[in-house]
Parts: structure tokens; sequence; C-alpha cells
């Protein structure tokens, strides 16, 4: 049986490697359109903050150790153009324009995500760069070097541009940053959200949230990002607007589609067509909180359905209930983490959400070195479910998120969460965990 | 209807604190036998730690807040020396000697427990000290302030006695552990406890496990802990082998004990006399993952089933499932936590344990600044179930034990709890958590 995988990251390379290790004798064919492997994407900033480090430091495994150890038969430089379902077959170009065409019994569409670009003038001018592919990541840094930059305008306000916000600062390299929406973090309360800007604002960051940009254009040596009522110059432009599923070859192949144009698949990861499967940043899943169909692309999802792949081509049958949304990020010294829906997506998907905002502490009662935990807690009111939880603080914050998604996985009421027993030591915490405290007061408004 | 409690701290004042608030018109009386109440035990070996902190600062709430702004009717200096059920009174006597007798409708035992002290010649003498109450707290820091101590020994290599090894060596005292049994951390993993025993032997500490203590004995100005094998000198020793209940009073008045002389209590934390509560160190729990019967005396608990009182004494009806056994401790750079059952533990409560133990790292792959974090996840092969976690390393190791805690609350099984979102970013640990790692490998055992 000939198993093709299209895309070689984090889904890709996890399906492969798993696959033949549940079936030695299984062909196994990753086609990869770039020259990069198995890479930790997320690292990048961090790569990117430290001058004398490689990009190259972020693969997690090299091409020929899939091919040599593994028996992976791993094409770089292969990008398929078109996958035909009825002759059961994958066609393309190789990195030298010679046309392949690979036949496959089951199919695994693995091709990830790409940062989306606004269609305005000037985001295409040099200078101007996205941070997604480890080719991305060896642009941004090789520019920094030859271009000596010391200023730079990053567009969006998620994850990505406050990563590449530290990073650059880290580089000692002046930073604005730029969006059109006003709200600084839409999804995050309000007052937990002016936490973390203020953290960004005191590493002397410009913020200019709600200013609509019309374009970038070249002045001599230098870029201008343009607004309706701003102009900010700069030597390098990084976009970070949010990504969108490659999803072109699925949808040539007339494949159905899910939420945001990924590709369609079920808790067993297969897609309309029963021997394709999608798996990664491409595709859907499933929201446990919600039960309904979400697009939520992150790293340990696409490892995890890449294996839950590989089981179910070789002959194992793996469901996954789905995501809960669980995410984390750090921005200079603030920690930031989510699992679950907001107040916002609690009220769209139908059920009558009540909140809590906490501020509790990071270690107990006169330890010192204690710093403000703020907790936000959403449950629904006609059924006492916990729905979400974010959290915000300098220590202590990122891993306590762990505690409410399991709960969310297991549609635990708030007063059942309240009860569980969360460890307690003075260096990490309040005798009742911040988890708890939120708990407690929100099961009051419920 | 009056509500009279024995003992003022974390279960005793809780209670006292939601009773007040639930039913303002009720009538509370605490009464404690020392003149502290409401602090911080834990913080304690914290601030002993530090010369110029009082050891008052680990009050959290002051008498006198008590009394005048929540009307509780507080009596320190108030030892109770009888219960009378037939007559529903309590009885004995104040600092002064006075004898006193109070009648209760509702009464609640949160006497906590007393730290145990082997009965061997020596322990009496001056310079032996043992660490529970503030006023222990006090004694040791005068003490070592007026001796000028330079060596300490303490006996024991509990959690307690890990804290005050750190606490002694920050003052720059000289520091001998010793206890009588081989092993050093007798539940845990022996690779983990030696990374324990490797970080705490780092800090210039001399271990001597597997002594035989045959006393203690005074030495001119100093004393030597008298082993058959050893005789360690110094100028104090802290006794740090365990606590034991003080259900004294509840045994004197024909109550049901429970485990290690507990006091019995169903989930409601009811005694066998329907008008009698106890909770906190002296009270017995269920486990919720053996569903027996259990004494695990620690402060989350106190604090929780002391609000749970509270509310059934106001006429709320409330529960408590019981405990996982969550706990966890910080020694010198490295944090130590477990949650449900030991290997051994669960064999003697007739699970079929299958454990494994992995090292996986607290950053990402090619982060700086990763340190190793080993766990040990134990779970059923009869059914499948997750029964405990042990976790070790020098950062991201305290709060990750919530998550399989909250697992073992909800009886989950091992393969449900590997498929759970987990937060991932590269500063806060592997794409897949070091809690999935091992549940991945633990399910291959299963």
């Amino acid at each position: 049986m000939q198993f093709v995988i299209i895309g070689g990251d984090a889904a890709g390379m996890s399906a492969a490697s798993r696959a033949k290790r549940n079936l030695p004798g299984l062909d196994v064919i990753v086609l990869e359109q770039t020259s990069d492997v198995s890479y930790s994407a997320c690292g990048m900033p961090y790569n990117i903050a430290v001058p004398n480090s490689a990009i190259e430091d972020l693969v997690v495994r090299h091409a020929h150790v899939f091919r040599e150890k593994q028996g992976i038969d791993l094409r770089t430089g292969h990008r398929v153009e078109i996958i035909d379902r009825a002759g059961k077959t994958v066609m393309g170009k190789d990195a030298e324009g010679r046309e392949f065409i690979i036949p496959y019994d089951k199919l695994l569409i693995a091709t990830g995500a790409s940062p989306r670009i606004p269609d305005l003038p000037g985001f295409d001018l040099e200078g101007v760069m996205t941070l997604k592919r480890l080719k991305d990541g060896r642009k941004i840094k090789d520019f920094i070097r030859s271009h000596n930059v010391k200023k730079a305008v990053i567009i969006g306000m998620g994850y990505i541009a406050l990563e590449m916000c530290e990073a650059l600062r880290a580089r000692d390299i002046n930073v604005d940053l730029v969006k059109p929406r006003s709200e600084f973090i839409p999804w995050m309360n309000p007052d937990m959200a002016s936490m973390i800007r203020e953290e960004v604002e005191k590493n002397d960051v410009n913020m200019y949230p709600g200013h609509e940009i019309r374009g970038i254009e070249r002045r001599n040596n230098a870029l201008e990002v343009v607004c309706s009522d701003l102009r900010l110059e700069c030597r390098m432009v990084i976009v970070a607007v949010g990504v969108k599923p490659n999803s072109e070859l699925a949808e040539g192949a007339g494949l159905v589609l899910g939420p945001s144009n990924t590709v369609a698949v079920g808790k067993d990861l297969g897609t309309s067509d029963g021997d394709i499967y999608a798996a990664g940043d491409c595709a859907d899943t499933f929201h446990v909180v919600t039960g309904q169909k979400a697009w939520i692309p992150l790293a340990l999802r696409a490892n995890r359905a890449g294996w839950a792949v590989a089981d179910n081509v070789t002959g194992k049958n793996v469901e996954l209930e789905g995501v809960a949304g669980t995410s984390v990020f750090k921005v200079f010294d603030m920690q930031v983490a989510r699992t679950g829906l907001s107040m916002a997506e609690a009220a769209k998907y139908g059920f009558e959400p009540v909140e809590v905002v906490i501020k509790s502490r990071s270690r107990a009662h006169a330890h010192p070195g204690s710093s403000t935990i703020a907790v936000q807690m959403v449950g629904d009111k006609k059924t006492g479910r916990l729905l979400g939880c974010q959290l915000v603080g300098k220590e202590g914050a990122a891993h306590r998120i762990n505690a409410p998604a399991v709960a969310l996985h297991q549609k635990m009421t708030v007063e059942d969460f309240s009860y569980c027993d969360l460890a307690y030591a003075p260096p990490f915490g309040p005798t009742w965990d911040p988890m708890l405290t939120s708990a407690n007061q929100l099961i009051k408004q419920m």
C-alpha cells in the first residue's frame, strides 16, 4: 500500500513517522514543496531574537534521518498541483521544473496555512515580510543583518506580532505596532488586555490600534506604513494579520470545505473522499465546548492529527473528539493563556454566558516576589458548565490554563471544577489557587 | 442558634467567616487555645529564611478583624478539655486558668494536627524544636538569633524537613538531614528522588538516610543527635518526622475515629454525632481515586472543609467528594509535585498498576534556558484509568500537576487524558506537554 503525504511539517511528518512505526512495510512518500521539513515554526521569534543563532537550529529532525533511519521516501522541492481523485494520483513539479505523477492508496493533505496579506499597495515591496515557514524566518534574520535594521513596523497585534515585537526589541530595534481594529486583544477582557498593553509599552514599543492601513510606500532607503491619519517610517515591515488555510488543492479536487475555507474532516480526520485525509493547519476540527466545527491552527493538534491519520491508515480506528482552543504566549515578562470560549463566542454559540474577572497573586500571602495573576472565567448559566478561561500574569499563568482545559474536555460544571484538589505551596500560589477562586466567584453568578 | 468552633486556624476560621457571611444573625464562637489565629503555617520556612522579617507577617487576618468587622466571638487562650455531647456543651480553661462551659447547637472540631515526637531520650532538650504552630516558628527564629546558630540537624526528610533545610541554608547555617528509613522519598520513583537528593546535596547539605536514631544528648553548649553508627553535633535540632491528628477531644467524647486516629467524617463533614462536624488536619476525608477514607493533612482541603461545614450548618447541603492527594513543594531550585496514587498505594488498593517514567524538557526544542522535567505516571491496567502522577523539575513542574489532578477527579482514562488540548508555546514546554508524553507512553503499557 502507498501512503502519500502532501506537506512535510508538523502534521505531515508526524503522520509519516508514525505510519512507518505502525507498519514498517508501508510505502510512505512525503512531498514537500520547500527544502525544509520538521522544524519548530513557533520557535522562530525566539531564534530571531538571538543574532548569532542559526535558524536551522529549529530543525527538529533532518531530512536524511527521515530518509535513512526511518525509511520514509521524503521528497523536498516537490510541489503538488493537482489531486486526481478518479485516478488516485497526485501531480506536480519538482524544484527543477520536472513534472511528476505519483499514485496513492491513501492520501494525506497536510499543506498548512499561509499568512494573510492585505490586498493593498506596497505589500510586495522589499523589506515587507511575513513569518510562517522556516524560509520566512531565515529571510527576516538575513534582512536585519544585511540592512542593519534599526526600526520596524509590525502590522497586527496577535500573538505572532507580539512575539516578534519582543524579538526585535531584544535586538535593539525600535518597533511600532499598528492595526485597524481599536480593541487591542478583542477576545480578552479589556482590563486584562490592558495589563498586556502596559507590559508592551513599558518596553518602549509604540502601539497604534485603530488605524486603517492604506498601504506601504518606499521613500529613499526607508518604508512608510501609511494610515489615514498616520505615517510610520521604518526599514522593515512584518505583516502578522493572521493566516489562511492552504486548501486550494483540496478545493480543486472537489473536497468539502469547512469553516474559514479549511478542508472539512470528521473525527477520524477523513475528508469527503474516503481515501483522503487532512490534518494540521489546513484542516478544520471539532471544538469540545461547542461540539461545532472550528478552525484553530496550532501545533499540538497538528501533531496529534498527524498521528491519528497514521493510525487510521494503518488499520487502527482513532477518533479525535476535538480541541478546547487552549493557547498560550509570552510577551516580554507577561504570560497570556486561554482555553475554551470568550464571552462573545459563548453567546454566539447559544450559551447563556456569565463571567467573572478576578485578580489573585502568583505566590502565597506574605511570600516575597509575588505578582498579580488575573483570571477571567466564563460559565453557562443554563447548565452550570464551565465554558472558558483566560489568564494573564508574570509567573504561573501559562501552565495553570491546563486544569480548566481538562475540565472543558470533560464538560465539567464550574461547581465540580471548584472542588478539584489543586496543588498549593507558598512559592507557587495562594492556598486557593486563582483557578479555584475564579470558579468560586463564578458560582455566585450562576 | 449557637455555632461553636474549636480551633482558630485554616478550617476553623474559614468556617467561622463563611457561617457569618451565610447567616449574619448566627452566633459564632471560636475557641482557640493559642494566641494566634488565621496564619499561613506553610509560609513559616520562607519567613524563617529571612532574618529581618517578623513571623507575624504570616497572619492573614488579625483577631480584631474577625471580632470587630465580622462579628465573630473569637476567644484566644481558650483550651477546650471536654465535649459533653449529652449536655451539648464544651468545657475547658482560659489562659488565666478560669474554667468555662459553653453550650452549642452545632459544633465544629478543627483542632488540627501536632508534630510527632519520637519516644526517645533527649527530644525534650532545649534547642530541639518542631514546626507546626506559629509559636513554633517564632521560637525557632528567636533561637537562631539568640544562640547564633551555625549548625543544625533536621530529623526527617519530608517536605517540611526539606523546606526548613533550604531556609536554614539561606541563613548560612550548616545542615545535616538524618532519618531511619533508607529510601530518601519512599513514595517517589527512585530515579526522580535522586534528582531531588542531588539538588539538596549541591547546596552543601549532608544527607544521612538509613540511620536509626537512639536519642539526643547535650554536650557542653552543643547537642548531639546519636545514631547507632553516627553522631551529629549541632546547636539546634528540628524534628520533622510527620504529624498526628489532634483527635483526643473527639475520642474522649466517643466519636468514631478514622484512619491514623483522625475524626471520621462523611462527605458532609459530619461526625458520628449529628450535631458535630470535624474539618481540617484532625479529620479524615475520601480519596477520589480509591473511594476509600484517607488522611491527607493539607491546607486547601482544610479551608474547603471549613466552608462546607459552614454551608451545612447554615442550611445548605454541601458534600465534598474528596481529595486527589495533590501536593507540591520546592526545595532549593527544584519543584516536586504529586497527585493521586504511587505504584505501591495503587497496588495496595487493588488496582493493577503500571507506570512509566519519562524525562522531558521544560521548554521547546532549541529554546534557551530549558531544563529537565521528569514525570512518573501510573495507570490501572484493568480499567485504563489514570491513577497518579509525580513531577520533578526546575521550572514548570508545580502547576503542571493540576491537569492530571482534574483528570483524577473525573476518573479519566489515561487515553482520554492523552487527548486533552494542553497549552503549548516554546518558552513553556515542548509541543507535546510532558503530561501528554507520559500519558502517550503509559498507554503503550496498558
